[in-house]
């Protein structure tokens, strides 16, 4: 499988998950500073120009809470995905569904605000929300939707390199990852895993 | 099941499914102009305040594209995810959650920009650009991710119900449907079927 991924993106959620269930792929870097995402090579792997894209031998996958079940289902780790239980699945999917829908979307209001609005004035007042928005967010997360000490509750499932990919913008977003405690002690766990670690240092991050 | 919606939003996908697999439950409607969604009885159903939220005898499940499935799932109905083939359930699972995260998020800029500003002049530029913004996700379902005659080709899938509800705010969002062919010639098609008629009728919408 060929993987497409700018570093820090929430391609790194699938990216983490592609180390943990020991996928065989070679990963390439989409240089965002460069405009990359809207490269007409890169256009054809994923005409919505954005990361991530799977390439599989079936074809192309996007969109992370897609990438993440398949992931799972393809490596013999179904049970990471919860999908034997249709309701513990559907938490996982809801969870996820979240964080791509909710909170990576108000996180997206700091730098993607031409998105939505044309007028550079609207663009600053969208940033100066990120940090309440963003912070409603991790709330939700903190006080109703995380089980602990994984999102799921005992175990590793997909939901949580989604969760630890996304809790690394707390900081840029002018958010003390201090407010929120159990999502705070869940970075320093993943932070742990060796699948995190190669992750990240393919991606050229620290952790 | 207890089943919570809004006439018209979002939870119209999960409506008309639960009448597809002939589900037992019982609806409820929430008063979003009385805004019903955030008194303290249905905080507790759904602490974000959205619809739709499924009540089942497990637990509460809230996220469009985890009710879908999760309804497909229990119902015999795994086949409508096409959960059995890992990659043609990611596709399906990608395209649900473009609607969610993307299309619905571009629509919901037109009436809930106090999500991300609070500038009205800002809620101002944002609803300027919702005919743009919404039609540009409609021509990527129209020009990439749908197959035809359905979402997924030849058979029905859990994603033709949630198409089909926000291919219905279009003409809100200031976008004409025949921009968009192969969307609206699916419009018409479930529009005739008997399941979303019933579901129609119990919000007390026209189709």
């Amino acid at each position: 499988m060929d993987f497409y991924f700018s570093p820090g993106s929430c391609a790194l959620a699938s990216h983490i998950l592609l180390e943990e269930v020991g996928a065989n792929y070679r990963a390439h870097r989409i240089d965002f500073s460069q405009n990359e995402q809207q490269s007409a090579d890169y256009l054809k792997v994923n005409p919505k120009g954005r990361v991530p894209a799977l390439v599989t031998e079936d074809g192309i996958l996007t969109e992370t809470p897609a990438i993440l079940v398949y992931i799972a289902q393809t490596h013999g780790a179904a049970d990471l995905a919860l999908m034997d239980d249709p309701f513990r699945f559907a938490r996982l999917q809801a969870f996820n569904s979240f964080l791509a829908s909710t909170l990576h979307v108000n996180h997206a209001h700091k730098g993607r605000g031409a998105r939505w609005a044309d007028d550079p004035a609207a663009h600053e007042a969208m940033k100066k929300k990120v940090p309440e928005s963003v912070a409603a967010a991790f709330a939700y997360v903190e006080e109703t939707a995380f089980e602990g000490p994984f999102v799921m509750g005992d175990g590793y499932t997909v939901a949580d390199p989604y969760l630890y990919t996304v809790s690394r913008w707390m900081e840029g977003d002018g958010i003390d990852p201090a407010r929120f405690p159990k999502v705070q002690a869940h970075m320093a766990m993943m932070a742990s895993r060796p699948a995190t670690l190669r992750a990240l240092a393919a991606e050229g991050l620290q952790s």
